[in-house]
């Protein structure tokens, strides 16, 4: 019997905090943590005293890097668990970010891979020994997933989803955490800790951000693994529908199937994106898991085969905004400078026009809302704890955002009431219209390209803001735009930071929207300080080889572009 | 101005049939069809005196040699459509399978095919010239696309769908038909006239079957190629959801997306099923229908990659029944066949056992019917026309079956009353679980194949009968259910058909339901003469490659028993 039905949910947070706090090794807390009113601590790890140098260089080092490590026996699995399970716990005490904490049993899997190794010669797989950290919802036997709702603590799942059978058949070692709700409070920023972390992977973006993990899984319905990597300055990809296995995870809203949740990872390098995606893809999930899709890893489309083959130069898109609202000066001059860098690079780069994004947005949100009121209610009615905004809050948002334009095109009816199957059925046929006619539209600059093809990919902002203070991330339409229409989209950092003597404030535009309006007054320069600036780069739908292809295109001419710039300085 | 609003349905469904019959070349009007009560007509159009000899050698051929006869200029694509269009009239006036006809069209667009072929020396694409029969929700521009609707009557498609621009773009010629419905009557079955073509694309299998055209697409929510393919002897494919585009189709029950319809070909020869699927992945469909899946025709699988590489053993589940309805003797017939078939080619067989039939039955029809009724309704609101029964054939029919059986779980509501969103959730849940536990079933069985995988492929029956006296086609449960569970699904003939002499009616058995009982008083070996007898083969998700390579397994095994059975004689 579950423990939830006695007591007031308050107190059963308290108990879960305390078996939370008893599972950290004692001799990993730190005394002298920098003081609260110190908002940048993300160099604090290495300066922590707690990290040997080789534990500074193993959390360091890049995916690929670590992987050949790991390979070929010059690093332990256990002394790289044990490595980034120390940072992690470094981590979370800076900023929060960690739910169940199972140091031992990673431990005991990291040996299990050194013994194997050392036996056979032969790695268990191509994620051999590295630690990869999962968003609380992605179910391992033997622990609780909350996915932050207190009426789930209690709940051990009883076997893996099927994506952590993926990744432990892959060979990687799983641990851990998630952010701001009732269960576990708000995970902070660690570039500047008055600011969020974002939700609802934000526990995963700050902790691979403080390099306490090379790779975590998150969740994305409408941002929620590329907004957490955006304000924390990493590289996050959101695959396609059902390229990931889902199956046997935790998830609220069941049943809606329109517009999914999908699983993703979250890096502080590219070649941690594209060994996590085709590993998981090596491992067949479409026989484990039956809305997984049946698409191979496909390495000709990584060599670009359906983009010149990578020899001819690409064209790009920039959507500077989405006419609903203007983002921030400090992602306007990310937007300039990967222009600047591609153009540089021999790529050609047009702009993007927005169509019909209002429509999408209110589409969308009405897809996600349709029954959620009751979905929500039926949940957290064990417990009485009341629905908070950040549960339902990226469909929430958008629609927050959406119902406050002027021109929202009427016909669908307010969320809250709910509706019926019939008329649930048309805003499906609706939405399949928008995404015809976004296609057609994307199909149609091969007017413009001069490359013979239409546009490769569009780069946009990845929110109209870099990471705000906690409790201001109130619009996703830069993500959930590509959630509705199912492209792929990956989050890159700009390496850019923001800097109030560059990312003054502008004068006020003429507004297109209320939200435009708030959102322009939300910006000060001193408030956002030092929070990364990144971009968020959009192929189309099934494309993730090619997305990475090309993350890498832009990636590497940022770099160019960044080294170039500190050479005239 | 629609002329639907003004008239009774009848009259205008007497216009369209005076405006039908006025496309039919005067001198393709036969007067010496057999008469009425000739039943089996299947062999009158060689005989007709309509043919030439090389009429009937062209239309005689399998598709994989009509394309490289086509190809080589061999023959014309003037000819060849020239002999389909013609074989097709004659079949037209024995069995009533076309709705547009357009013969002049698809003349001017053979002899375009062939002015390039002379041009250039190269064919438009891996279909060049060879005729396509479309069922005629499948839009092509300026003609019109009634689905049957009496209401729809008049509705000139503006555009091409996405699969007519894709045949097209491969070098088909397309031609037109459909069957029973308000509009153009009921289609006779060519090897028994008494019996039924089966729904609804049975306008198409009709006239596959009587050679008038050697491919015909069809669309499938459960069942509507396969039993057409099957109560007409012939191969016919249905593909996974979105793996063939369906974008720019007329359909009802339009934003149903849990269990789409899907489009697939019908073909004399396996080699029409394969150059259909290649041709239409090869052009990219996901780049024109945002629903569309990226996933390019691929060979490994089509060798059997995933299974032993075709080198070893296959092996084989026969699902005899599904414990609701116990099939006819003919079809109980062809299963056994098709195992002595198998083990003699040197495969495996073992039994398949039917996993929660009755609940996925149950599920789907509470999917399909939803908000049917609402839907239905409001599309045949301009004139008054009657819903009929066939026009919810397979969803209507799937409740009926499974609605009378005694076990039927309980905890959906009645899909006449409608449902909301939140309800039509939890079925969507449901059904996942379902589709996730057959998945599991599948994969158990590893521990009895000896192969070292699980069971390769399902065989099945495609109905409890073959083809049943018009109007009695009302059970699609065999079918329906793979639609459900999204698995790929083909229909191959087995050689034989009814024989009186040797299918004869066998004592009542213990029926498992009512249906069983109504199916089993059926039979009657002298009404069922001469129907073709077929059987289903069942691959998993988006495995249409290797359903296609193990179909052709199946076929080469049942007609090498068939030589060595005529052998023995």
């Amino acid at each position: 019997m579950s423990a939830a039905a006695k007591q007031h949910w308050s107190e059963i947070v308290k108990e879960k905090k305390i078996r939370q706090a008893a599972t950290i090794p004692k001799e990993w807390i730190l005394t002298n943590l920098p003081p609260k009113d110190a908002l940048n601590v993300i160099d604090f790890p290495k300066k922590s005293g707690l990290l040997s140098e080789k534990e500074n260089e193993i959390t360091n080092t890049e995916v690929g890097t670590l992987l050949q490590n790991l390979a070929s026996g010059a690093w332990s699995a256990v002394e790289v668990t044990t490595a980034f399970s120390k940072r992690a716990i470094i981590a979370h005490q800076l900023v929060n970010c960690l739910t169940e904490i199972f140091i031992e049993r990673a431990l005991a899997r990291a040996a299990q891979l050194d013994e194997h190794l050392k036996t056979t010669g032969k790695v268990v797989g191509p994620l051999h020994g590295l630690p990869i950290s999962l968003k609380d919802q992605v179910n391992v036997e033997g622990l609780e997933s909350t996915m932050g709702y207190v009426s789930w603590i209690g709940q051990y799942a009883t076997k893996n989803s099927v994506l952590a059978d993926v990744l432990e058949a892959s060979g990687a070692v799983l641990y851990w955490p998630e952010t701001f709700n009732h269960v576990f409070g708000r995970t902070l920023n660690p570039y500047n800790r008055a600011l969020t972390s974002g939700g609802s992977s934000g526990g995963e973006g700050a902790l691979v951000a403080l390099r306490g993990s090379p790779i975590g899984v998150g969740s994305d319905i409408g941002g929620s693994i590329r907004i957490p990597s955006a304000f924390n300055g990493l590289y996050g990809l959101r695959p396609s529908y059902h390229r990931v296995p889902y199956a046997g995870c935790v998830n609220s809203l069941e049943g809606q199937e329109a517009v999914p949740s999908v699983l993703g990872p979250i890096s502080n390098s590219l070649s941690g994106i594209k060994s996590f995606m085709q590993s998981v893809a090596a491992q067949s999930p479409w026989l484990k898991d039956p809305m997984a899709i049946r698409k191979p890893w496909n390495e000709a489309e990584y060599r670009l085969s359906d983009h010149g083959e990578g020899k001819t130069p690409l064209c790009f898109a920039m959507l500077w905004h989405d006419e609903v609202v203007l983002p921030h000066p400090p992602v306007m001059r990310a937007l300039e400078r990967t222009k600047e860098a591609l153009i540089r690079a021999g790529h050609q780069v047009i702009d993007w026009k927005p169509l019909n994004h209002v429509e999408i947005y209110k589409n969308v949100s009405t897809i996600w809302t349709a029954a959620a009121a009751e979905d929500y209610r039926i949940v957290t009615a064990p417990t009485g704890e009341p629905i908070i905004g950040s549960m339902a809050l990226t469909p929430g948002e958008l629609v927050q955002s959406a119902t406050i334009i002027p021109s929202d095109p009427p016909g669908f009816r307010p969320s809250a009431e709910g509706m019926s199957a019939y008329e649930l059925w048309q805003v499906h046929k609706k939405r399949r219209e928008l995404r015809q006619a976004y296609m057609d539209h994307w199909n149609a600059t091969v007017s413009q390209t001069g490359t013979g093809r239409p546009v490769d990919a569009i780069i946009s902002p990845c929110a109209p803001y870099t990471a705000p203070p906690h409790g201001l991330n109130r619009n996703a339409n830069y993500t959930g735009i590509w959630n509705a229409l199912d492209y792929t989209a990956l989050v890159i950092p700009t390496g850019l930071s923001v800097d109030p003597a560059i990312d003054v404030k502008k004068p006020a535009h003429s507004f297109f929207s209320e939200t435009d309006k708030s959102i322009y007054e939300l910006y000060d320069p001193e408030t956002f300080k030092d929070a990364p600036i990144t971009v968020q780069l959009i192929g189309r739908t099934l494309e993730e080889e090619a997305v990475i292809a090309m993350g890498e295109v832009v990636d590497a001419a940022l770099k160019a572009s960044a080294s170039s710039a500190s050479a005239n300085l």
